[in-house]
């Protein structure tokens, strides 16, 4: 069974809700209360959550505890992820200092750009190398997971350089730019001008509708 | 008819594409080099742009200038939207200096934060004042748009503040965390970590492929 992309989108937010009121020693949740938390509708939450059986039942809601356990074995990493970033401009500094991309799933190990006045240096903890000697670190560093800041006009370049070594297996990408990898290498693309896009589009049919 | 929120991302990655091959004299494109530049599939592009009639000819494909000015004409603003900025920490900042907030459809003219020591400075040529004062001034400059870059902890009471002034009409939000608004104030979520976990998942699920 595949889990399609918005559901596991989804299970990521269940299970960060679930963490927090597990953590706080709520026992049941109901369809309605994860919905409004979450700005989701009950019966999609319904819907996702019927995957799981017993753990729900109709008029009682959701136990917490197995159900966060249950989300929890779904989302489980098998080891610790070596993530690479390329990139270390403004976009890439602030991922670098973000929270979300500290946590026991991840480490951030290797650092690259190709600013001769940043290589060598030590950013957040972590050395920046030049974007040169990506391949040849990455496959060394066993880094599995890229994460690509870097400006449109450099990035199918860079992911060509670094997929060419074969050791890299997923590209979370952050450049405005659809990029083209081979069918092996998965790629998660956070675009942030298409998501500003979305919105203005969607805030412009609001209006011709008054 | 209400297009949907994939389609919408699929038609401004279009026209991102289309804008370069019209710059670049290219007349006609076929639905097969849309796919591959986009990294969707061919029959994907087809469906989608089977709204624009006969803009596409099947064996000679779409005519370049027609499809960019017509998905141009969807996508058009009807005024510069002004734009506001909560929280000018390491992700505000890089958000503040990334070109793809620095467009002629947007125009970030206000920041905002609860550290005293940016109060009154100016960042990118944009100054910030506190966030007691946001609801404020976001009426007065007409902002519709707001850009959330706070921490979890502060998302839900930053937008239940600049919510009661009734002026915000969207909201983009990058905290991590699901925010809850009236129906008339719309959202999009540009949530890194859950897209970080989306790519580990399915990580995971090739492993157990193989």
């Amino acid at each position: 069974m595949k889990i399609a992309e918005p559901t596991v989108g989804r299970l990521v937010q269940y299970h960060r809700l679930l963490e927090r009121l597990y953590m706080e020693g709520q026992k049941v949740v109901s369809s309605q209360e994860i919905g409004e938390s979450l700005a989701f509708k009950a019966s999609q939450v319904r819907k996702d959550l019927s995957y799981f059986g017993e753990i729900g039942k109709r008029g009682v809601g959701y136990h917490v505890e197995k159900l966060y356990k249950h989300i929890n074995e779904i989302l489980s990493s098998p080891r610790k992820w070596k993530l690479g970033l390329i990139g270390v401009g403004h976009l890439g500094s602030a991922l670098l200092g973000y929270g979300a991309l500290r946590n026991d799933k991840v480490e951030i190990s290797a650092l690259f750009d190709n600013d001769k006045s940043k290589v060598g240096k030590v950013f957040f903890g972590v050395e920046c190398h030049h974007i040169d000697d990506a391949a040849k670190i990455i496959c060394r560093d066993r880094i599995e997971v890229v994460i690509l800041a870097v400006p449109s006009s450099a990035a199918q370049s860079c992911v060509d350089s670094i997929v060419s070594s074969g050791c890299v297996k997923g590209i979370l990408n952050f450049s405005p730019i659809s990029i083209v990898t081979p069918a092996d290498v998965l790629v998660t693309s956070v675009d942030i001008s298409v998501e500003l896009e979305k919105l203005l589009f969607y805030l412009k049919e609001e209006e011709k509708k008054k």
